[in-house]
């Protein structure tokens, strides 16, 4: 193992706790050769054995008695080295590294194919929840037709805080960090980076070509206010960053951006840090998987499943396995601008006669029809947003509507639109 | 294939539709050798190869050419001297026959651990999720703390009903004979018996030890009113057909019984044929997975997916597996009577004064004390129910005092009790 963090504690906790168990369940025994870490001081709760802890991780990789190597470390370098290193010398690789896998796994997929040796990565998606393998082999009969997933535990929780507490975006934040679910710089949680990552790899499994993560449309959650939060309850909606697959006639639909959901659609009671992914299958029909999306206990839990199916596959003689993700062809993205739509506008406009107008005219030119405005609250400084929803409108048109909104003298800032799936 | 009926077509189907997609996973083409089935006539909207279908299922087990042997008549004869003789034959075998597994499993999973030929039964519990794929492999490194499931679609659709519609048990029954939802004899879903199968399967599977179905405490739903679900909604709660497994001290507590769960509770949200199994492990902490707990399309999803499965199982080599479900001991099962929880209680009385201090007085000498009673309405022939919720109460003193309760004079019926799940 390699990076004896969080996740790197939790494994060496259940491999101690749940032994006898796991070599029941697996027909032979894990053995735990060296742990590699920068901090050899640190105290994680569990003694390992003399000599297992090792600030070289080349070491762990060199090693011939070790069949599996498990990367920790995060971040894309040395971690891309030390995963091709640990192929080329015919181990197994786990790994819960998302953004390694993302950016940069088209060339480690396609390296471990040549190599015939598979790259775990149950833990880089939905923490706990088996969604790799569910999607690989649980769903292997059907035509994968949608993934709906909550992925970011991040910003469900800033969202579920300002929803339920009513308060700012940034104090959300704030108590995100203190809880320890928000890194020190929230950005890649809260621009969609991190969901954009898992939902390539998700998509890669799914529709069998590799999803380049730089071309996934992205908007994260930081235009979002408290009053978009109010004003869209009171409608019957929530909030979510979600992650959207779906494969449609122009190629695979792919997108991360702040979504209303209805009340009552299932996805709409994930809350907190929880993580939920829904899958439409054309046989299986709608699923949802939910559980914790990180942590150290669930992370852990999905690393150690892996190293159980990494050695049963040892055990069952090194055979072929057909590559899980394919990276000889790339994944053919629909277009954005096709993608149709309801959706939720907030216009910070003065508060002036003839404002409604000027807007619904513009919108009107566009095609896009409004289905409802929304009350307006006085606010300070003169100033009071236009709320409105829209009926569907095509993507494009809707662009091309708010450039123009955006360019009115009595518009003050850009308008914030949140899409609707409905 | 034997057995070609609902879930068998799918299959059929399945197998024609996506067999580039299939083979593609696999790494290697499925190919139907034969099916078997006493209606050679009846139009499935599929065209097999000539000579395929045969009314013969000896003729499939003793088939040289076929290695998967996928059992789809249910019932408990001839399935089980099929699969036997398919498993002695060196078969895998896969099976959606949850009654066959439960009642004769133990003996079968034994079998195929002699001959080192798996059974593979996703299909036999919660239709199209792979809740068996899940337990077994994605949360193998958990010790599976409890199971929470309401894993069958009849009963949940029954419920379902009765609370949006306010309609009685036995109209619910009646629409869902209708709708296909259930059998012509509903009783093995209404009576419990086939989620005590399920139940059974799940906890074998997680506990590590053989659960003897016979011995699952169970009570139907065939005693749940309008009035209940009526009462108990107005409380904040839904009723629930629910499976029940937890570890604890004493062992295994297995029931399957009406339920109370909290209109907050993730299961609360599963209705109609939905199925949802809540899985709490050490370290994976609470997860949830739902989807159709039945039907053509997401039972044959799980076939063949295991159809898959066995194929990369081939494919590997034959090798030694470890026995997915332990045959050699017999899970523990803690006594019914040590389960302690709160109670939803409606006494059919007649309505004198002082019935409410006599059923009182009976619960308070057992040491049961009362959360609250409930409206009481005033109903015909002078007879009205006395409703109400108790603290925490074990079930053997609740057993006890609703004996006493039924032989006062004033008491018309047997009372109905449902537990809570807090």
């Amino acid at each position: 193992m390699i990076g004896w963090g969080t996740v790197g504690s939790g494994v060496t906790q259940i491999l101690k706790k749940n032994s006898a168990l796991i070599s029941r369940r697996l027909g032979t025994r894990l053995r735990l050769v060296r742990v590699a870490d920068l901090d050899l001081k640190r105290d994680r709760g569990i003694r390992l054995s003399p000599g297992t802890l090792t600030r070289d991780a080349v070491r762990v990789i060199n090693d011939p008695a070790i069949d599996i190597v498990v990367e920790l470390i995060g971040g894309l370098d040395p971690a891309e080295e030390l995963v091709r290193a640990a192929l080329r010398r015919g181990k197994r690789v786990i790994t819960a590294n998302k953004a390694l896998l993302a950016e940069r796994g088209r060339d480690l997929f396609a390296e471990a194919a040549r190599v015939n040796r598979r790259i775990f990565f149950e833990a880089s998606v939905g923490g706990g929840i088996p969604i790799i393998k569910i999607i690989r082999e649980g769903l292997a009969a059907n035509r994968i037709k949608s993934i709906l997933g909550i992925i970011n535990g991040t910003t469900n929780y800033i969202l579920t805080r300002m929803l339920e507490d009513g308060i700012t975006l940034s104090t959300a934040v704030r108590d995100a960090q203190k809880a320890g679910y928000a890194e020190k710089d929230p950005s890649l949680d809260l621009d969609g980076v991190d969901s954009a990552h898992k939902l390539a790899l998700l998509s890669s499994l799914a529709f069998g070509g590799w999803a380049d993560c730089s071309r996934i449309y992205r908007e994260g959650i930081s235009r979002i206010t408290e009053e978009d939060i109010a004003y869209t309850a009171g409608l019957g909606y929530r909030i979510k960053l979600l992650a959207i697959a779906k494969q449609t006639p122009a190629g695979a639909d792919l997108r991360v951006h702040p979504t209303l959901v209805s009340r009552r659609h299932l996805l709409a009671a994930v809350n907190g840090i929880f993580n939920a992914v829904y899958v439409e299958g054309d046989f299986s029909d709608r699923q949802i998987f939910q559980g914790q999306g990180a942590g150290e206990g669930p992370t852990a839990s999905a690393v150690v499943a892996d190293l159980v199916e990494a050695g049963r596959e040892i055990l069952s003689g090194n055979a072929s396995v057909p590559p899980i993700i394919a990276t000889d062809r790339e994944l053919k993205l629909a277009p954005i601008g096709k993608v149709a739509c309801r959706h939720y506008l907030r216009i910070p406009a003065v508060d002036r006669p003839g404002v409604l107008a000027r807007i619904a005219s513009i919108l009107g030119s566009g095609g896009i029809s409004i289905d409802s405005v929304i009350q307006r609250q006085k606010r300070k400084r003169g100033a009071v947003p236009v709320i409105l929803m829209t009926h569907i409108a095509e993507e494009k048109a809707l662009q091309r509507a708010l450039d123009r909104i955006s360019r009115l003298e009595v518009v003050r800032d850009r308008p914030v639109r949140i899409r609707v799936e409905d």
